[in-house]
């Protein structure tokens, strides 16, 4: 979205204050998304708690953002274009928090697996975490830089975080079919490499949502694919 | 929240209209829920088709309320008391479009199970499904009613649909063990199981808004439960 011509910089300074607590909202779920790996490949139930509570952080940030937006307009009043700015901050927050969750998501399960043995795609997940991670954070340098071919490359991004979900999800149950002692560890692992598919499904939705603000336009229906859709995918 | 003192009655019109729009989200939520589960225990692909495609309607109408709500605001300029409800329409309208979503999920994992064989649990998720769909309805009509109780009602509901996700998930690894070649439907219901889960979380979640907005308190930290986190939660 170009720059409206209001003359308040009080605005643009709030504006500013926003999006630092975004970037900090996003910095804190891309650890939080690493450590949840890391926590899950080491078997680190400690580490795992942490994630669990640095959440806490991410959900008040988010809370404070809408203090601040709600604020922001109740002060300034801005006009339709400088508004829209606003909602989207609020949108972006919310999806930033979502993907907080799911990374938290991921820790609990760390802890529910215990010592549960260690199965074989667990070597892939990590390659799924570090491509939904970096998802993550290219979507908020486009956000800050307004940058709609960079919110575009994210989307395509997501393509390979999908396809990583449905071979882990064919290795897995292959491994269930195998010996049912697998059944309970892989069931968790679906799990995790579910909560990172939909990591990447929400840093699209943000990406799809500063394309939008930076060029009034939707990304067009991408093909998302019916590969995808045939196999367990909850997009 | 107590009505503010305002002179603009064309404010609490508008605001009427964006809570009519929630209510016929809400509605077309319930109905994808409910059509969703019976596409499901009765094989209806076509059926579950159309809960796909109805799922546009309930997107589109949170767009036209995110557009109502900016316009609302900017024409309006609502102080701060009756931005905050405004924004509380935009959240609850969020949380609505992703019940959708969760009922959409459950819809294309009809498509994808198709002829595979009738597992047991089935007869224990439409019943889970119907607690979902009704704690949806509440939180709804506590939303039009700002009705804390009712709220706060909803929320403690969320432990039966805690308990059942619990139980079909220890149902169904069960299934698995016995015999690989439920592995794979086992495997599908379990994701309609968590979806259901997390319908039941987004309607606490807008519960805990709806009593926020209503008295000013938070929900106390209720007690979901260790017991639920030791199987396969992801709340």
């Amino acid at each position: 979205m170009a720059t409206t011509g209001h003359t308040v910089k009080a605005f643009d300074q709030d504006l500013d204050e926003l999006r630092a607590t975004i970037a900090e909202m996003g910095g804190l779920a891309e650890e939080a998304i690493r450590e949840a790996m890391r926590a899950l490949v080491q078997r680190d139930s400690e580490g795992a708690l942490r994630v669990v509570e640095a959440d806490r952080r991410i959900d008040a940030l988010e809370t404070e953002l809408e203090r601040a937006a709600v604020q922001l307009i109740a002060l300034r009043a801005p006009m339709a274009d400088d508004l829209r700015e606003v909602i989207a901050a609020l949108k972006i927050a919310s999806v930033v928090e979502r993907i907080g969750d799911y990374a938290k998501n991921i820790a609990k399960r760390v802890q529910v697996i215990g010592e549960a043995p260690v199965i074989e795609p667990l070597s892939l997940l990590p390659e799924m975490a570090r491509i939904a991670g970096e998802m993550v954070h290219s979507v908020l340098d486009a956000f800050a830089a307004r940058d709609a071919e960079k919110a575009l490359a994210v989307c395509e991004r997501d393509r390979a975080v999908d396809d990583f979900y449905n071979s882990i999800f064919r290795t897995l149950l292959t491994f269930m079919m195998e010996n049912p002692h697998n059944i309970t560890p892989a069931t968790h692992l679906l799990f995790v490499a579910k909560n990172l598919e939909r990591i990447g499904d929400h840093a699209t939705n943000a990406a799809e949502m500063v394309y939008f603000a930076a060029t009034g336009l939707h990304v067009a229906d991408r093909p998302r694919g019916a590969a995808t859709e045939t196999v367990g995918s909850d997009g």
